[in-house]
């Protein structure tokens, strides 16, 4: 057998001794989805994700949610309610949101006239990237007759240390390299834009708090410095995220408290001018990767060459990320469980396998599962609510698409 | 910079400078597409391939379209037109081809039950990969009234040498470990399926014409011995693929002359009785790989760090293993160039990448590029023709979809 990440603390068995969700076995709700593959949702355990940074954070950081992490509208719809704004990656994702009236802003390397034309009609803050992304929204604003809201995202010259991606401290395609900052925010300023402030994107998937607030007040240092050059007050600095989740043998979950006491500190040291500089936070993966389950059903059972393999109904079409395929350098097994025995022993090793005529279709790498484990059992992975069907390649093979549903008992 | 891949023979410079394709200009098939991300499938390097492919192989062999490699409707069509039958790998794939009326097969390690219905009603031919999906087929073939036309597919006990990815000789969740395969030819006959014979994949992606051909020879004695065994024979027997294409420096083609010579040796030693035994290659990459370019334009040219980023309308939701993000272990340079200025000298090292708030979007690593790139230039990368927009999350950030469209002078 191999390791494999734990199962994410909260889900216990339910009568029936498969996984509980939301106070049902997941066969209620694959029979209320109409089958599998099904990614399901759990909002509650959202909504507690939301209450604990709530709790922990100090009370002037605002929340946004990064929609990259998972679109699906219903889950969008239940954001907003619970989240202080938006954090968009596309016009697609302006498109997702326009109903909520909400703050929202827009990033990325590439946008173009049509991502800063949805974005100047829907009054989205545009994180310009580059002087030259800055022109052009400027010249197009000009063009439709809107006053753009416009934050400068900063390329720092430090990075999350031991984040998963690394997104600082280097020869970048995103936001503009901090010494070159405080020129562009004066040319901005003589456009008379809507100056917003900056964004500092250092690095995602960290687990550890010492480096998100080593981060956090390397990004505050970086801000004051730069206003003292432009002499600018932003009115609102989104920090970035990074806030990880763990996937693998032997990681652990971060604690809220320890980084919402880290962050408390740094504010104090912050220089009073600040005091209404708006600081948002913006998270994806760790708002609601924990609440999303994949479940697949097993289709077949086969030995082959003395191992035994449960190939599923599923597969790298729809949780890419879990097959080690989507940027991991090694592969390890998510935390993956059979849900239809979760109360019983795993005590066999088994592959278990995508429905893919390709090797690379391998969910579980020698996991243990229950010995009486057959056909027809759902099989459950974790973790699979950020970067699941919407980063996996789900037309790949023509392969039926998978249902995603919110568990929530109301209905 | 770094290196990367050859341009595949035959690209050459239109008068206007930039890359022509079918006898024009790119420029002139994207304004025809409608924009960029532009996916375009060149049909004579298609019929060319087949063309090369039926002057070297033995005249027996037959040609199937591993139809998995790209299933872009209009390129099917022309396919079918120009190959003995097509490969399938889900019921999706089935419904694609269902108008051609070619012979079809359908291989997979988890086919269901409606996939089994819909390749009894249909007519193809299936590939079982256990004991277990002999049994369900044969059972839902006696509930539809159906004679199922059944091949074994064997998880034979070697591999393609230096295949890029290798199928055989290892515990496979791909067909039946070659030792039990008697035993359930044998319960087949006696269930009264129609036997076809066998399917063996050892391996793909391979650039050594010897490994290529010692594994059909390989698979040719494997099915002689078990031919000896069942004393049934096979009215077919599908060698599987493994032609690969070049795509990183140092890579070069395949010679098919030296295989389809050393295969010509091979079926010399093939005993008298399989003289009537079709012989099947299934190949999708080394078909259709080559044929297809993707188009990408540049939205913004931006310094940081000293390196120069090409920012593009694309990128890893389109082209995922371009990035290196799909089962590949380390990331290496596709062949990639300025095709708006491709007769230009590349004197320049540029990153290009594409538009997502990701570091993993990088298209070309440190490539070499025209000194006078600029926003608005289109970029291409080749070897885009197989596994490319279906084998990518293209809803990723819900970036506008790549189209797809055959270069065709005729249409």
């Amino acid at each position: 057998m191999k390791a494999m990440g734990a199962v994410p603390a909260g889900f216990v068995a339910a009568p029936n001794g498969a996984l509980e969700i939301e106070r049902h076995p997941v066969g209620y709700w694959v029979e209320k989805a109409g089958g599998t593959p099904l990614f399901l949702y759990d909002v509650e355990r959202i909504e507690r994700q939301v209450a604990a940074f709530r709790a922990a954070m100090p009370e002037r950081l605002a929340l946004h949610y990064a929609v990259k992490a998972n679109p699906f509208g219903p889950l969008l719809d239940r954001m907003a309610g619970l989240v202080d704004g938006f954090d968009l990656a596309s016009r697609g994702e302006i498109a997702r949101v326009a109903h909520h009236d909400l703050p929202k802003s827009l990033a990325g390397p590439g946008k173009s006239l049509p991502d800063h034309e949805a974005a100047l009609r829907a009054g989205v803050v545009v994180h310009v990237e580059s002087e030259g992304e800055a022109q052009r929204l400027c010249d197009i604003a000009t063009h439709v007759g809107i006053r753009p809201k416009v934050a400068v995202r900063v390329n720092p010259p430090f990075l999350l240390k031991g984040a998963g991606m690394k997104m600082g401290g280097l020869a970048s395609a995103f936001g503009v390299d901090s010494e070159r900052v405080p020129n562009l925010v004066a040319w901005l300023i003589d456009q008379q834009v809507d100056f917003r402030g900056y964004h500092v994107y250092a690095g995602s998937q960290s687990l550890s708090e010492d480096a998100i607030v080593a981060a956090q007040k390397a990004t505050l240092d970086l801000v004051v410095d730069i206003t003292q050059k432009t002499g600018e007050m932003p009115a609102e600095v989104n920090l970035g995220g990074g806030f990880g989740i763990p996937y693998y043998a032997g990681e652990t979950p971060l604690s809220l408290r320890v980084i919402g006491e880290g962050l408390g500190q740094v504010l104090k040291g912050l220089p009073e001018e600040f005091a209404d500089t708006k600081l948002i936070v913006e998270l994806g993966r760790w708002l609601v990767g924990e609440a999303g389950v994949y479940l697949t059903r097993i289709l077949d059972i086969k030995k082959s060459g003395g191992q035994t393999f449960a190939v599923t109904d599923g597969g790298l079409q729809h949780m890419l990320a879990a097959t080690g395929n989507f940027g991991q350098f090694l592969r390890r097994n998510y935390p993956i469980v059979n849900a239809t025995r979760f109360a019983e022993e795993a005590s066999v090793s088994m592959n278990v396998v995508g429905r893919l005529c390709t090797p690379l279709d391998l969910l579980g790498d020698q996991v243990m599962m229950p010995a009486d484990t057959q056909v027809g059992d759902d099989i459950a992975i974790f973790c699979a609510g950020a970067y699941g069907l919407t980063a996996s390649p789900h037309d790949f093979l023509s392969q039926p698409k998978a249902l995603e549903m919110l568990a929530q008992s109301s209905g």
